[in-house]
């Protein structure tokens, strides 16, 4: 980090935004530099929701500066012995790609899937925190916010607690897509399921989208057969259609309406790809 | 604008706050200018409403600092042949009011009937886009924020594609409201319709402010005949109300209420005024 | 203040954030100080919830800079006679812990019960105005967001109009707990009530936690009997506990759950804590 530049720093919660949570995490980060970028990923995670955090901070991560800071709070064990953590992650000690704030509960694990562990730390010192004997109940506030904010002020990750193994950090099983090759004909199919649905009721699948860029493939869903296209208005408006979609995941959505209200699916539901070969 | 000095620049979508996706736009903007100040408009307009990010974006244009740069996404033809495009608009070519950046499907079209387009681009020079192939499904990302994110940076307006006639941009057909003068006696009648029902469930017309200010006048909606008032306490709380609202247009309100959930009226429901002369 | 360092401005609004209210007020702002950092508190108090937004702003006012500036704008009186006004307070005239800016209906009462005033000012100087004749429906755009942001940028409040006495500030009648000792056992009974319901459902009453913290002590509402536990995970997932919050109040919640829905309670039902002497 070039000296006197501050780092980014992102905050993903399920705080939701009727109440004051969020301003109270950006007012103990202006206490410790008014001078930082604070930019929202969401605060509309359901809560306690660990899988939809993950799925929302990895499809987020790739867009953003070296070094942000992302600061995650789902925290369903706030108060408990789980720990508080931060890591940095990327290939270049020298340069991160990002730095990740929060609890150990897995929320981090989607972007650990892509970006390697350089260094994890357990919170625990306390010189970083707002007060030495936090709330039980908002580590938001009292730990992570003012650790983020040190630490995209430029204060030394290893400054902020004591070195963990990164292969004891919390994972989070989550439904992965299998794979079958078809004997009597050049084709694969590709079993997923959805991982997340977006406001839109776009229904996001399991099912990585370079598994079917520039082959022709077909989606089939609760007995419907969706032929692979590029965007939503190749189709009609209000019928369903299959493609890539920005996350890069195989999407199912339906063109200038809601998927998810009319095709009836929800997360965890089983999406099969047929790609010919 | 000043050497050195950044523009402020706006986000309107209806991408909602659930996912990350305005949060991604961000990622996009601090990339290319961590300093940029970002100010949201709103991300709720219902999906694919462009008539409706038209009119938010109308009423909050004339607010802002000159040569703000607007971003609004409301785009149910990603991915199709509309263009996406930039203008500069105002009266001074050295000073516009503000920049326009977006898809070219309307939603400009109230700005425009306040401003005068001093440069119309087809954004086609992808040097200033994330990737020279955009996603199909997400050009907020992809095109839209690293463009106004130049912009909003000081790169010329001319540099980010071609010049557009400005007589081709897409307008959106709007109801206008039509005036009839009584013969008999010395008043008007302006018969019009609700274009848009605020978070107060406020009910706002299509009839100017400026036709019955300083002036006696009637509104008449579903049988209900309001006197014309200057603010919301001039009646009973809970009684239904009719001004000149702060968007500058006629209207309907309830002292402390919701005149959407009491009066039980939507967009394009008929409102009558009567001006004495 | 330093010369030529900027204030903090936060925002609290009942304005919802479909419209573009919010982002209007932001443009004010920028038209002035460009450079000001604005923290939104919430815009999602109820509308004309005064009772909330006193909540929501007493909640989040420990947590911010010196001399940040707090605009609350929920204001069912607009446009009638009530006054706009800009109070500091804290103790040391030298350096406030905060500014105060919204009308004067009482939504500052609960900052006020922590904190002294130290100055107070009806908003008369029409020349930090947007205009000296306002909207009478949009005074967050029209008078508090550009006079908060003169403040902000180091205009003295005494400018900002003239002087009212501290005693004519309305005050919000809000219930409050009662006290009762228990004369054949050393023990004391607190009757109060919920004074309000976060995004989790969590149920804070009007009980201090100071009145419990160090002690054995029972919460009992509709009949149910918790025990005085440390965190959420103290209890089961699903199971219902009583903890002092991070607000500092008494709380009930559903550990992973929501204590709103499980219980069926609401703002005003009764609680009593019983304390072991």
């Amino acid at each position: 980090m070039p000296i006197g530049r501050n780092r980014i720093l992102t905050l993903l919660t399920d705080f939701g935004l009727q109440d004051s949570y969020v301003g109270v995490m950006k007012g103990m980060i202006a206490q410790i530099n008014p001078q930082l970028t604070v930019i929202d990923l969401t605060h509309q995670i359901p809560p306690q929701d660990v899988a939809g955090a993950r799925f929302a901070l990895m499809s987020a991560y790739p867009y953003f500066p070296a070094e942000t800071v992302h600061v995650a709070v789902v925290d369903p064990g706030v108060g408990s012995r789980r720990r508080a953590i931060a890591l940095a992650v990327g290939t270049e000690v020298a340069q991160p790609t990002g730095f990740l704030v929060g609890p150990d509960n897995g929320l981090f694990s989607g972007v650990l899937q892509q970006q390697p562990v350089l260094a994890a730390i357990e919170l625990t010192n306390t010189d970083y925190w707002r007060t030495a004997e936090p709330s039980s109940t908002f580590h938001g506030r009292d730990i992570f916010a003012p650790v983020a904010a040190h630490l995209a002020s430029g204060v030394p990750l290893s400054e902020l607690g004591t070195a963990i193994a990164t292969n004891t950090l919390t994972q989070l099983a989550i439904p992965v897509c299998s794979y079958k090759q078809d004997l009597n004909q050049p084709a694969t199919t590709i079993t997923g399921s959805i991982q997340a649905i977006d406001h839109f009721g776009n229904l996001i699948t399991n099912i990585p989208g370079t598994d079917v860029l520039g082959k022709e493939w077909l989606a089939i869903v609760n007995g419907i057969v969706l032929c692979g296209k590029q965007t939503y208005s190749d189709r009609q408006s209000g019928e369903p259609v299959t493609l890539v979609g920005s996350h890069g995941w195989v999407e199912i959505a339906v063109n200038q309406g809601n998927a998810q209200a009319t095709l009836k699916l929800t997360i965890g539901n089983s999406v099969q790809v047929l790609i010919k070969e």
